[in-house]
């Protein structure tokens, strides 16, 4: 099947793309020592966790505990839950999943820690743990230094969970646009980081991993001497938020590989077209979409179901029922209102693939 | 069980608001001669379509023909699709849904006129089809006046089609805050479908419905002598940016009767805390979701799957592990993020309601 026969809108991934993105990530950390354990609340995907997987990463990460089920029951063997998790239910579920597949968490709460000991306790299992520390985005994590050493003491001290390292990401980094201020912001959280390792060393505790990074600055934590695991996640599918970080010399450069495939529904002025996909079609959390490869063509406004095309005097204007491709605003929340990736190779449909996790934020 | 027990993030929908919105609209529309045909884009669910209907609604509205398809399985007997229908697939599957349901559909192209006839005829049946003027919205929609006289005619000259009136909907007057100006916005969109049904009727041509209007402005529509049928969807949730609409005098008041439950998953300072409900559980494109009856506590920073809040001093922080109720920022985008409802009464869960056509965008 041709892709422009696909009906829309449609979640469409290039794995020409795809699979350049990997390698690319791949040659980017060999012989660095460092791990590379990819983000999958970008793709939800068991399909490309296992591609990345094959490609030489150690597992990858998620964000919730219903994501880590829906990755083990689709065949990833090591999960990290990159999450503070609380409450009785979804203690009980993560600690069950232990039984099936490698499985870690975080942690930045004595009280959490202990509820985390007594799941474990209950399940019979022994659970890994991180500290998670804020190295400044100021979202979770306790405080590097002293108040890190003082968890993961605890942690060591817990029959049932294991102490494993330090979680810390700088999130807010990722998207700064400038080179400069990024190496400084992650100049920062390194210095936090070898602070609180040093610490927890000294005090007779190893600290096996230490692990962050995203896709604007792995390889700033991938230099630093003191992060030996790195988390990226957009580098799979990038999208317009990232194209609009400036990407440094030397770094390797990723490719767009997902699209939102959309049908001109109206086209009702010289100047405007309609599009019959807006708001529950692509996530605008991080800008409007961009449209693929039509100079002149600007998507200027979303609602639920329809997004507006700005047409620039002098260019030749999409027909009705002409389908365009868009560039997602953001990959991550796009990807997660769709049940599948529609995998296209040079525009021939060649597999769909399930998002296994859409909608798992419990 | 308790909605204190649900796990989090989940959609909590409070029946006993829900029955007084459907209530107050119900008695708003009341002799007034103007039908009620709620939109069901706001809840995509065939259970709260037939609460509509049992509640004096003619049927309901949608955008979008996977819309139609699992309201109509749903039990929904007359659904009009609100939008244009372009290729070949969906045409086809909108004839098919003829046969099992009133549907109706909106045109503004001459070109895909020919195309619906072309569906309804090798379907054998006949499809009720409304012009789409553009009455200030500048979305889809033909010029109001001639160019929609001219298409009228061309609806009504097909043989697998019945022309069926005017779709003169204005979608950015629905959330000008001040009544004033959405007064002026609807006087004009009124206006422009007076004109158009005048010419119309004039040619010989029965307009039999002119239909329009939303949660923000119905009650100019339902008094302009124009309109004879609204579409109202939000007033059955309400949402934070509906909130912000100044309501006029002596127009019914809807209540907030949609919420995201969230849990502090951490509390790492005494001014901050974080919910476990971020992008993936409360769409941000209307602004952030608000936190419910908690003053002091401001939903700050939404990341993927983290809500960032900002505790003023003073105020009795949230604890590790509490749960909250959000009022989400838009309705509609949030709802399509959920398989469920999770209905409740006096804090007592008494349902599950599937969101029926969940990610149906296509």
């Amino acid at each position: 099947m041709a892709l422009d026969e696909v009906d829309t809108p449609a979640l469409v991934l290039d794995l020409d793309a795809l699979e350049r993105n990997l390698q690319r990530m791949a040659d980017a950390v060999k012989g660095s020592g460092v791990r590379l354990r990819p983000h999958a609340k970008s793709h939800k995907c068991a399909e490309i966790a296992r591609a990345q997987i094959a490609a030489g990463a150690v597992g990858v990460c998620c964000q919730k505990v219903s994501e880590a089920e829906a990755l083990v029951a689709g065949g990833v063997a090591d999960v990290l839950v990159t999450n503070e998790i609380v409450g009785k239910q979804k203690l009980a579920r993560l600690a069950r999943l232990v039984r099936q597949a490698k499985v870690g968490v975080l942690a930045d709460d004595a009280g959490n820690v202990a509820d985390l000991d007594a799941a474990a306790r209950a399940e019979g299992v022994r659970i890994e743990v991180l500290v998670e520390i804020d190295v400044g985005a100021h979202r979770c994590g306790i405080e590097p230094g002293e108040p890190a050493l003082a968890l993961a003491r605890r942690i060591a001290a817990s029959r049932n969970l294991r102490f494993a390292g330090l979680h810390a990401y700088h999130g807010s980094a990722q998207h700064v646009r400038a080179p400069a201020q990024r190496r400084a912001a992650i100049a920062a959280a390194a210095e936090k980081a070898t602070l609180t390792k040093t610490l927890i060393e000294r005090a007779g505790i190893a600290c096996e991993t230490v692990t962050g990074a995203g896709t604007g600055t792995f390889m700033l934590e991938s230099a630093s001497r003191v992060y030996n695991e790195i988390q990226p996640g957009s580098y799979v599918f990038m999208d317009a938020d990232y194209n609009r970080n400036v990407w440094e010399e030397g770094w390797p450069r990723f490719e767009q590989s997902l699209f939102v495939l959309a049908t001109v529904m109206s086209a009702p002025a010289p100047d405007r077209a309609v599009l019959d996909a807006g708001l529950k079609a692509s996530s605008v959390d991080s800008g409007l979409p961009q449209v693929h490869e039509r100079p002149g063509v600007e998507y200027a406004k979303a609602s639920d179901e329809h997004g507006v095309l700005k047409i620039s005097a002098g260019t030749m204007a999409p027909t009705l029922g002409e389908k365009l491709l868009l560039v997602p605003g953001h990959c991550d929340p796009t990807v997660n209102l769709y049940n599948w990736f529609v995998c296209v190779r040079k525009r021939k449909v060649e597999a769909l693939w399930p998002v296994t996790a859409r909608g798992a934020v419990w």
